[in-house]
């Protein structure tokens, strides 16, 4: 028999099939029985009728347990009533591996309790609808690259020193050395630059942060774009040409995902329109000013200051050009002003928060050097990114985006520990 | 001006356009200077006629040194003589950053001190055409496993157990719990197929192994794929064809990386041919004993006997169904003999070794169970993973690929430090 996933079932109607998958509810009457399935490419129905089918069959249908693994054999029809259009009208049922007393019912759980029991958890159609947005950003983001011409690039994972002056890292013993878990590859994918001209990395990223708010993880990945011969302009081009290309990719390929999350598909069509809104630091810090916000220039943006900010646009908004002594020691100071640098935060909109850091980075050698000791940092850990200004140094401009950040975002959930298969936490490291 | 990329010449014939790139070498004569250019994307000539341009412009030229940035304005040009194809009749030129006693000549150098400079090595011809063989070895991994509907799934790196019963782990504190960095996805991947049906992981993995060959890496990427309803007979049908996908993505787009490398293209031709052949473990046992090599039945093989096997075909071979007690507890016996498993490693041709190693998995509860406790793990450490044969328990199987060893292979490189822009040896965390 042909084995087929429910995803393909659009391609068979008509036809006998054979699916595997699990039984994730069901209801039945004498005559009836409506086993809700899924095997993880999509949801459907399958339908019993006691009289087409072996005595057996049926009883097996009414007695099948949730989470219960089935190969289902049946034919493919079209299923108007149901969003996904096709049903199958099944003939037989093997039994694969029966679940007894499958902890996550269809009633509320507790947080704590969902979280204990992820590896289950993330067979629940809320969290495979985020999963599968989570794919789609990912493909997404590699399909963007790949056609502006960019190499991926891996920065490693163990490091010797950290991109950021620090104490938020893990530590570990690497043989005789000491090593650290990498919190950004950016020193890194600067040298990828100078080497590959468009370079950008995707991988895992670690911050030993003892804050516990719905927008942090521990453990998240990052997308690090870094390109030479371009200037922070040009990068605010291409940051926001790839955020719009996320959200029209989601809308493109993640219906199902989005109409089971209820996420507004109206309001992410907005979220495509280019350019961006911009606004300057300086510029923002008035308009908090003056509505009421306890700011003085100098300071950094809370989570209520930066909602409030993207409250006033209609699209994601860059904040341009902070104060250079509240970033970090590798940005370029503002040509005509030394007060602040070539830097843009993206913030979303909805109170999500941003989810781009970037700027332009320093590339003369004696302003970086001093730079490097005003920050207190030891110039011999940072011999070999100082190379990269000694030896053909060029303008160049990058920026992260936090993977879980534009996912919460985009998928509308509350909380960002749903946006990653296996959340890390503060107090959470299982499973 | 037009600023372009030197790959997008082609493009741009006859044309004036700038071009920022950095110096790779020089010739000049009275009368010509013929720039060599690099700006991470391709390497063509710039030709400056002293006749042409304005004398301060030809004698600028003449004194740039190795790895100077510069931006070149110039007519782009068709160049028969080189295999690029192009050239730019160069009119201006712009230094960004001079680039005194660059360390890496044209002369030859030790590995060690290449290895101390990667961040400028990788500027280098050879070491760009293996960026540019890994960067598409990631793509077509992508495109490959989204059109067979796969979903990407990030399982954690710090977990609390192990996939494998090793003490070749790196430990940190995570906060008040020991937590490991992961050398395996795979249980995690687990339990995302049973939520999603076919999944895979594409990061980073560490193995704090004291081994120093030149097939090892500390950290290393892996691609792990894990499929719901698919036994070993149908994951071998995908490794198989994801492999030969990588070669023919390789051999379509890696054209002027692979003349650099001056990598034979015939003989990866021979390795797009499906199927590849498969040996089991008892015949690759009897036909090593028949050539001499001394080994019992039981023993796993070394590179020499792996070199051997693979030395007998034309294509990567499959090693299948190794004896149960040199493998990890979680692979699913053979159905007619109890001392083997439903397993195989796949063996790249040239000597380059093991690529893949992949498995059924042990679907049932208390064969898993026995498993465990045979090989002394802490039953309470994989609670959640018998879970996954608790709730509706389905058959599956998976199997893992080094990125490295595959791009070593690709590229046809000696050693796998130069497949990974930033490797991690075991005397090496720097640069
Ligand atoms: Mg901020
Ligand atoms: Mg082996």
């Amino acid at each position: 028999m042909k084995k087929i996933r429910i995803i393909e079932a659009p391609k068979h109607i008509g036809e006998t099939v054979t699916i595997g998958g699990w039984i994730s509810n069901k209801r039945s009457s004498g005559k009836i029985a409506f086993l809700q399935l899924r095997d993880g490419s999509a949801y459907f129905q399958g339908v019993v009728v006691k009289s087409e089918v072996e005595e057996s069959v049926f009883d097996l249908a009414k007695s099948l347990t949730q989470e219960s693994s089935v190969w289902v054999t049946g034919i493919i029809q079209e299923d108007t009533r149901s969003k996904f259009g096709y049903e199958i009208h099944v003939k037989e049922i093997e039994i694969i591996g029966e679940s007894k007393d499958y902890p996550i019912t269809p009633k509320e759980h507790g947080t704590e309790f969902l979280m204990d029991h992820r590896h289950l958890w993330l067979r629940s159609s809320k969290q495979h609808a985020i999963m599968q947005i989570r794919n789609e950003v990912i493909r997404a983001t590699y399909e963007f690259f790949n056609k502006e011409g960019f190499l991926k690039v891996d920065p490693p994972i163990l490091t010797g020193n950290a991109a950021e002056d620090t104490t938020e890292l893990f530590h570990t013993q690497y043989f005789e050395y000491d090593a650290f878990l990498s919190q950004s590859g950016q020193l890194y994918m600067e040298a990828a630059a100078m080497a590959l001209g468009k370079v950008f990395s995707f991988g895992p990223t670690f911050r030993a942060e003892k804050s516990k708010t719905r927008r942090h993880l521990i453990e998240f990945w990052m997308i690090e774009p870094e390109m030479a011969f371009m200037n922070q302009e040009e990068s605010l081009e291409i940051q926001e040409k790839y955020v719009a290309y996320l959200v029209q990719s989601v809308l493109n390929n993640c219906d199902m995902a989005l109409e089971i999350l209820e996420r507004d598909k109206e309001l992410l069509k907005k979220y495509t329109t280019l350019p961006y809104p911009r606004i300057s630091y300086d510029e923002a810090v008035e308009l908090l000013k003056e509505n009421d916000f306890e700011i003085e220039w100098g300071e950094d943006f809370g989570s209520p200051q930066e909602t409030f900010i993207a409250n006033q646009y209609d699209q994601p908004v860059f904040i341009l050009n902070y104060p250079k002594a509240i970033k970090p020691f590798y940005m370029k100071p503002h040509p005509d002003r030394d007060d602040v640098v070539l830097c843009a935060d993206m913030i979303a909109p909805e109170g999500y928060g941003e989810i781009i850091g970037g700027s332009q980075r320093e590339d003369d050698y004696e302003a970086l050097q001093t730079q490097l000791e005003k920050h207190g940092l030891d110039i011999k850990d940072y011999d070999w990114y100082l190379d990269l200004r000694k030896y053909g140094s060029v303008p160049h401009s990058g920026f992260g985006l936090g993977l879980e950040r534009t996912i919460t975002w985009l998928s509308g959930t509350e909380h960002i520990r749903e946006a990653i298969p296996f959340p890390r936490l503060l107090n959470r490291i299982y499973p």
